[in-house]
Formats: structure tokens, sequence, C-alpha cells
């Protein structure tokens, strides 16, 4: 591997900043990498980890001279981040950020960069319940996808620039137009995040009924939703907010499903419930084919099958 | 580790009666263990792989002489092979069950057995999404809860007997009484499959929309929707129409709240958004505690953090 940017600079210093940090170090793909948090706690934890090169006390101060400005803040400051940042970007230098939602993004961003600086969306699709500078490892991105949703008069050079750098950070990577992709991760992603808290905060309201034995007992599937449901909060409500539109459609599907379904149930219909259920495990097959999760039994933990 | 009933009877051999006899194997805690599939080719599969000390040809003689005899059909079929065995069972036997719903199982079973059985139904919280006599391993049970759901005039030495030989299987036992257990399993397990079950049907419903994206880009926590909706269909079916009521109770109250989620994306309330998904986080920090999952980034499949 060798430098790709010679200097890049991380806004914003969480699971997906540290994580590509760590990347990038493992891939020796920076020169220089320079890091800025909105809250001095984050900085002086970065600082004490050795996360990045050069922790600054300001955006201003870690985008300069920068060749790659990577935006890993929340997506609904994307905007306010990127006005703060616009005068001290270099000229040719290249914006891209890592938000869920793109057109909104885009919508934000977009008016306040300069003229000679090429902004290219991207979203790589990874990450964990965890949150924070200390939660990132290089791993995060390997054999995962990384979305680029470039805009119009992105530059085509700068694009694959920024490809090979996804690339290297272990990711695969696509080309998507930004609204499409909003609908895609609305429905991969984000229906799915607000059913999983919808479910972990039903339970919670029982919990008087059920008392502990609600955590006690929850190895049959309430586990894996608790762990979706503890994303950040703060990035999640931004999502939810930032894709409005695709996620109220795709929650709107879901309901209806959702009430045919309780329908069978009450009225006992079997059959349709049989097939509904064969259905959705075919779907499952595609995802170990297609290399996005394993076939592990007991979600890895478990250890090797009897012969 | 020694014999605990010197002989064991297994009725059904898929993911839950093999992993019993490969954990079995391994505390040497059966003297023999029998078994029964309806489908010759589960008992063809079982005699090749070494499923069971003795595979039988009816259900009537696999539990013949057997000191414990554990149904491990689906619970919708549980009343009818309860009737065909009851009349082969020795006296002085247990009878358990390994179903997810214990009130209706009870009321399907309990009439059929003779005088002089012990009825002491059970539930293991333990499963993949995989089923059949292959997907079995020995270490499934390990740290899990099973619950047994003594009935009125469970002999209390069989009881103990029982509970025994699931911690032995490498279980943590409680008992627990069954509309209680029944409504326990409905926020644990049975709604949450059920909307998983859901999301996934809507995702393939817009397939055509979206094409093989859905399954290429399904890292963001539709990944894990789907291994819970792979579960076996009629395992599944089975267990909704038995446990109607308490699963129709939490999906009403799940549709009220995903309703005043909607809602707060739609006004626009980003306060409401982050506080519930404050609380729902908190949940999770209970279940590790609990010992009840792990905590390991990336659902345990990413390497280890850097330094």
């Amino acid at each position: 591997m060798s430098v790709i940017y010679n200097r890049v600079a991380l806004i914003g210093l969480g699971l997906i900043a540290s994580s590509m940090f760590w990347a990038m170090k493992r891939g020796g793909l920076a020169g220089e990498v320079t890091g800025y948090a909105r809250s001095a706690e984050t900085r002086d934890t970065a600082r004490r980890i050795g996360l990045c090169d050069r922790v600054c006390d300001s955006a201003e101060e870690a985008v300069k001279d920068a060749d790659l400005v990577v935006l890993c803040v929340p997506v609904g400051v994307m905007g306010a981040v990127a006005e703060q940042i616009a005068s001290s970007l270099k000229s040719g230098a290249t914006v891209t950020d890592v938000g869920s939602v793109k057109r909104d993004v885009i919508n934000n961003v977009a008016p306040h960069l300069p003229e000679g600086v090429h902004f290219i969306p991207g979203h790589p699709l990874a990450g964990t319940e965890h949150s924070g500078p200390e939660s990132g490892f290089a791993q995060l991105f390997d054999g995962r996808w990384c979305l680029l949703v470039p805009v119009d008069g992105s530059d085509p050079a700068a694009t694959a620039k920024l490809r090979s750098f996804w690339e290297a950070l272990g990711s695969n990577v696509s080309e998507m137009e930004a609204d499409h992709h909003d609908l895609v991760v609305a429905v991969t992603s984000h229906a799915p995040h607000l059913i999983a808290y919808t479910m972990v905060g039903v339970a919670d309201d029982l919990g008087r009924v059920t008392d502990s034995e609600v955590i006690k007992y929850s190895a049959g599937g309430f586990r894996d939703f608790t762990r979706i449901a503890a994303s950040d909060p703060t990035m999640w409500r931004d999502v939810f907010l930032s894709n409005k539109d695709a996620t109220l459609e795709i929650l709107g599907r879901f309901t209806e499903e959702l009430f045919a379904l309780q329908r069978a149930i009450r009225t006992g219909d079997g059959d349709h419930l049989h097939s509904y259920f064969t259905r959705t495990r075919a779907i499952r097959r595609g995802i170990i084919e297609a290399g996005q999760d394993t076939d592990a039994p007991d979600f890895g933990r478990a250890g090797p099958r009897q012969p």
C-alpha cells in the first residue's frame, strides 16, 4: 500500500472516523491525519489513545492544507460544519462525508463549498452499536460496501481517487444517485432501526409487568433488536429527520404488511403465515451468498458443530 | 458428569433435539438415546450422522421403556404426538417438551397422558436460524436459560431431576407459570420474530424497485432481521397460532409506539426521538450485564481493536 492523500482531515471523531484512522494507519494511506471534534473531552481522549497524528482545536485548523476532508458528524450538522470550514479549504481539495442520508446532506453542504473544491458525498455501510472515539477498529470496512454519490460537476479524477482510497480502507465501492441511495438505505437500515427501537421501547414499557425477565430471557430474537437499538441516539435522530420521506414510505408499507400478518394470526390462517415465512427465508440465503453475513450458527458465538 | 436418565427418547429430530443429543453425549447424561422423526428422510439423515444411539421407525417404539421423553415437534402437533405415544409410556416416566408456547401445549398434551407419568413442560431459550437434524451442536444451551413450567400435580422429585438434566446440558434453569411464560416470550421472542418477518417481506416486495441492492447493501441492520426471519416456517406458524392472544397484545402496543415515532419523524420532533433512543440504549446494557450477549464489536465478526 502507499499514500493516496498526503493530508487527510477527519471532522468528528466517532466510530467511523476512528475506524478510518486505524484503517489508514494499517494501509499507510495518508501522510498525515488531522482530526477535530467539537467536544474537548473527545479531543482529549483522541490525544490520549493516539487517534489522529494531530488533534486540532478547531475545524478550520484541521482542514488547512488537507487534500481530503471527511465530514464524520451527524447529518443534522453537516451544513453548519461545511459553512464553518469553507474558507479554510485548500483549492483542489476533495470534501466527502460518511452520512447515512445523501440528498439532505448534499442540499446542506454543497452551497457552502467554494469553487475548485471537489464535493463527493459518500456512505460506508458499516457500523456497530458502539460510538465515540474509542469504538473504532481498522477492520470495520473490510468487505463492506461504501457508496459514493457524485453530484453534478463532481470531477471524475477526484472521484476515482476517492474510490481507490475506500478500496484501500477495505471496502467494496459502488456509485449511486442520491435519491435512490436514500430509498435503498431506508429499506436496509433506517426502517429496521426504527422498528428495533420501537420493539425495545415496548419491552421497556412492559418492564413493570415482567420486571427484569425481559432482559434475562432475551436470547430468542429480542437480544438482536437491542443491539440495533443501542446505536447512537443523536446520529439516528438526525437520520430519521433527514430521510423523512423515504423512511415514512417504507414504514407505511411495513405497517400494511404487519396488519395483514396480525389478521392471519387472529383468523388462524396458518397457510398465509407459512408461505410468508418461507418466502422471507429465501432472502437470507441471498445475503449469505452475497457475502454480507456469515452462516455460522448462533451468531458466531457458539463452538464448532459436533461430527 | 454421570447418567441422569437411563433411557431418553427424542421425538422430532430438529435443531433442538439434535443439540440435546450432542450435549447429552458430551456430558454422558443418558444410558441410551432413542429418536424418532415423522419423515423417513430425517430418520435416514439421523442414522447417517450418528444422531441418536438408535433411530426408531415409530414414536411408540422410541418411547418404550424411556425414563425421559422429550417432545421436540412443532407446538401445533404436540397434542397429536402425545395421543399417539400415550399407551406406550412407561409408568413413572417423565414427559417434557421444548415448545415455545406453554399454555396451549399443556391444554393439548396433558389430557392424553396416563396416570403415573410425570408431565413437566419446558422451554429452552436457545436456537439459531437453522433447522433440521444436521443443525444441532452440543454448545447450543450453554449459558442459556431453560424455563420449566410444572403443571398442577407435577412431582417435585421428577421436576428436580429434569432441572438437573437441563443444568447438565449447560442451561440455567428457572421455573415459571404457563401464562406468564407465554407473555414474556411474546415480548422477547414472538413479536420480534413477526416484526422481522414483516420487514424482510417488505424488502422483498420492493425487490423490483431496488433489485438485488437490498441484499447487496444489507449490512446496516436489515442483515440481522433476515437472520431472525430465516427461522423454521412451520415452527413459527404454530407459535403464532398457539400464542395468539399474547402476541396480538404485544403487537398492538408495538403499533401504538411505532405510530408515535412515525408522527415524531413527520412533525420533526427530534427531542422525542432522541429521548426514546437514549432510553432503549440503556436496555442493551442490561442484557450485556445479564450475560445474555457479548459486547464484541460488529457482532463478533470483526478482528481485535487497534491499540
